[in-house]
């Protein structure tokens, strides 16, 4: 009789998994740094809805990014895939590393993305926020690139362009934002430019809120990638000037009040046992940006660097019933494992004909005991190798400037920038330093990247590591770079010639 | 009916804290910084018995210490009071900060303790572990300043003077201790020389859980000073080489173990609900000793210093049932608090003589919308008054000088100091800065002291911290400076004149 029970009940849970398989949710922060939460350390940040998160889920201790700026990294995550092999990476030693509202390319249509593996599963995709993967292809209206194109069945407020310091609607930095550069999409249709940043955050909840209810009884995959925390800083009255970080902590807390109300959606509809939400960034802190920038916390440099301020990432993973709460791992994983890892859940195969770069990390989802599947992993600034992480250590082959000393007299009063800034923003040029032998860290004792060891002393960690690398670029099939190709014509316009509409 | 129950319950409730006021334990860490715990942020530490305390308690991040040095810092705690009320600072600018093995003075017999002040109220008192407040006054075994003299009815093993560089008994840094500053007591009796570290925190251990055990039924008062995590770094079979983080981490993992023995003797004798447990440090790490030096996490500066890094601390407080689990607070407190504190929840009153510099942070232990009862927090270092902070706000009227840019390649070889080395230990001299108008910081906004804000603007700020500092000093009855005065003939020595047993 037990054993029948048994067996039914095996039965009916296999039968509802088969029926049914569990939502994924992908919460992505822009610019967004290790430190930036209460539940990271930051000593003055207010705890908040991203922080009940972490309580209620896995905290992830050396989570890293695909890339150190948002296009690379944002293919990463979708793909699963380093951004050298989807050829979202500047020619050469060009330097142009993200895509711009003008650029011809965007992410190849034969690149596979989340959304469009998780639909032969039968999953309903949403995408909200920003996209930044290519607009247009031939006119300034086909918006050929859009996530419409990539496996999202519906898109709704999106931003295909990040908002910049140009778009500030808020006279502190610009006197007026720059049209060209900032505007908003329903879908494939530019409605609003420049954008009303008040208005942003409310409508992408309302959107993403929508698509939760509209599909509560299908599998859904959501993308949801906040505008937050991106210069220049914006939030809706309520947050502004609430916090006493100050403008960049009502930044957060607006994020943060986003991402809550999705997970309320989520709990109120009943879903919460059946959907695994992920929390992480695309890159780390804009640190030159004064106190506008964020917090790497300890960790050394920031976004568009391979310094691990650059590309270690907070990062959580929720599931209610499946995930103990409260957890926190220091096995490494990467935005790309989301990928591989959101096909083992959906029980989707994983394409066969390309390299997937992430893996399968729930087995640390679900077994406290469970390592890090990555031996290796490689740190790329564009087309350059720039570091390799492997157990404790990582090897820096070439290492990026970091800001002087002088800059936070020179670029900042009173924690304010005077201007949008990178120090180490170069992949190749006078800015970056080779190291022969590598520059070699034990990032889990100094995780500040402040003490080298002694090459000579490990010699037997960088051969392992030279060989991993000799294998890797052996194997490796670049695309040709995408990035960098610009044609005026492709400019979105909501009202030609004004741009200018509300 | 319901009132009289009411009635009766309030009255047995009343008639039991009045019969048994709570039990008061103070754990205090050595050179322990504000980024070294998983729980306030470090990536890579392992979570421990003191993050379960901070799990299960509250946990501060704007708490600081009375100074950045070990003997100032625990007098302050000792007696509520800046130790430049109680003489515990060097003459002048003979820059002596911390008393020796044969320094002639100790915390005067007039300043009161806590543990005096809760021996009033019938409570047993106490202490294991690091006491460095005076050895002897005119022979070398009359124990004169020992805690014995000071309201400690029990004392255990016991540290009168700290472990140091000296005392490194694994090889790795001296060839061997060096006896003449190396000395275990039990309570008024040396009894070993040098030192055995893998037996100390054990033996700590032992004597704590016993002193709890043996006053069960008894209002107690313990305090409970760790060896840990001063250098040299030391741990017992069984931590030794088990942390990712390396020595430190094996350091404080040990430390984490014997505080979680003493909570799960409270929990096991059923105490924890009549207990309340602080922990923190008495200062910031000892920065330039590399990876052996703690981490301030992203604050500025370390242990003798007034930049963030030295004086602002870990910090929790625990009382299951009274103080709700999980919770994190910003609100300024002090270490001197914990006088007023355990004064206010024992139900004694304070002295009436003297100045006391801590407040009741009651409310805050047990409201959550509780504010900080600090208007104004002076930061010394010795007799100079360094930093008022205010709010949001700290002016600096002096700062010491930060370990130099080389100091990493000049001093560390794969992280492991060469010598023990302090850049900014003096309070006056060539190595501290001026300034006038005050270096101003919002630390909340700020936190790593990085973007001064232009004084020209905070003129209103500015002027209410001079009218404090105004008010303060001349109210302010220094007691002239203890420090600096040695005697030979005073020399701890377990078997004279080899100075050394077992």
């Amino acid at each position: 009789m037990d054993v029948l029970l048994t067996a039914l009940l095996v039965f009916t849970v296999a039968a509802s998994l088969a029926e049914q398989p569990p939502n994924i949710v992908v919460l992505f922060a822009d610019d967004f740094g290790y430190g930036d939460m209460a539940s990271y350390g930051h000593p003055t940040q207010e705890w908040n809805a991203l922080d009940d998160l972490a309580s209620e889920g896995l905290r992830f201790t050396q989570w890293y990014s695909g890339e150190s700026l948002c296009t690379p990294s944002r293919a990463a995550l979708l793909t699963g895939r380093l951004p050298v092999r989807s050829g979202m990476i500047p020619g050469g030693e060009k330097e142009n590393r993200v895509l711009g509202p003008t650029s011809k390319n965007g992410l190849p249509q034969d690149e596979i993305t989340i959304a469009e593996l998780l639909k032969t599963k039968g999953y309903a995709t949403g995408h909200v926020g920003k996209w930044h993967l290519g607009i247009n292809a031939n006119t300034a209206t086909d918006g050929a690139h859009l996530p419409a194109h990539h496996g999202f069945d519906y898109v709704g407020t999106s931003l295909p362009f990040s908002n910049v310091w140009g778009c500030d609607d808020t006279g502190v930095h610009e006197k007026r934002p720059d049209n060209k550069v900032c505007f908003a999409y329903h879908n494939t249709t530019i409605f609003q430019q420049p954008i009303n940043h008040t208005e942003l955050t409310p409508s992408l909840v309302r959107d993403a809120v929508g698509f939760i209810h509209d599909h509560r009884t299908d599998p859904f995959f959501l993308y949801f990638a906040f505008a937050h925390c991106h210069v220049s800083m914006f939030s809706s009255p309520g947050f502004t000037g609430e916090s006493a970080r100050g403008v960049y902590g009502d930044n957060f807390a607006e994020m943060a009040w986003a991402a809550g109300e999705v997970i309320s959606t989520l709990k109120s509809l009943d879903l919460a046992n059946n959907t695994l939400v992920f929390f992480t960034s695309d890159n780390g802190p804009h640190i030159e940006l004064c106190l506008e920038g964020g917090s790497a916390s300890l960790l050394q440099g920031g976004k568009s660097m391979t310094y691990e301020g650059g590309i270690r990432m907070p990062a959580i993973a929720w599931w209610p019933g499946k995930i103990q709460p409260g957890r926190v791992t220091s096995q490494i994983a990467s935005t790309m494992d989301i990928f591989v890892t959101a096909a083992k859940i959906a029980g989707v195969d994983l394409p066969t004909n390309v390299t997937i770069d992430g893996r399968d990390i729930s087995p640390i989802l679900f077994d406290v005991d469970a390592k890090t599947p990555h031996d290796f992993l490689f740190h790329y600034c564009s087309s350059r190798l720039m570091a390799v992480r492997h157990g404790p250590y990582k090897a820096h082959y070439y290492t990026q400037m970091l800001p002087l000393a002088n800059y936070t007299t020179v670029h900042c009063t009173n924690g304010s920038p005077h201007g949008e800034f990178f120090q180490g923003w170069a992949c190749y040029g006078p800015t970056v330093t080779e190291h022969n032998p590598p520059l070699l860290f034990n990032v889990e004792a100094d995780p500040s990247e402040t003490y080298a060891l002694n090459a000579a002393e490990y010699g037997d960690v960088l051969a392992k590591i030279a060989a991993a690398v000799t294998a890797h670029k052996a194997a490796l099939k670049p695309r040709p770079p995408l990035l960098g190709v610009n044609d005026a014509h492709l400019q979105p316009c909501c009202n030609p010639p004004h741009c200018a509409c509300e």
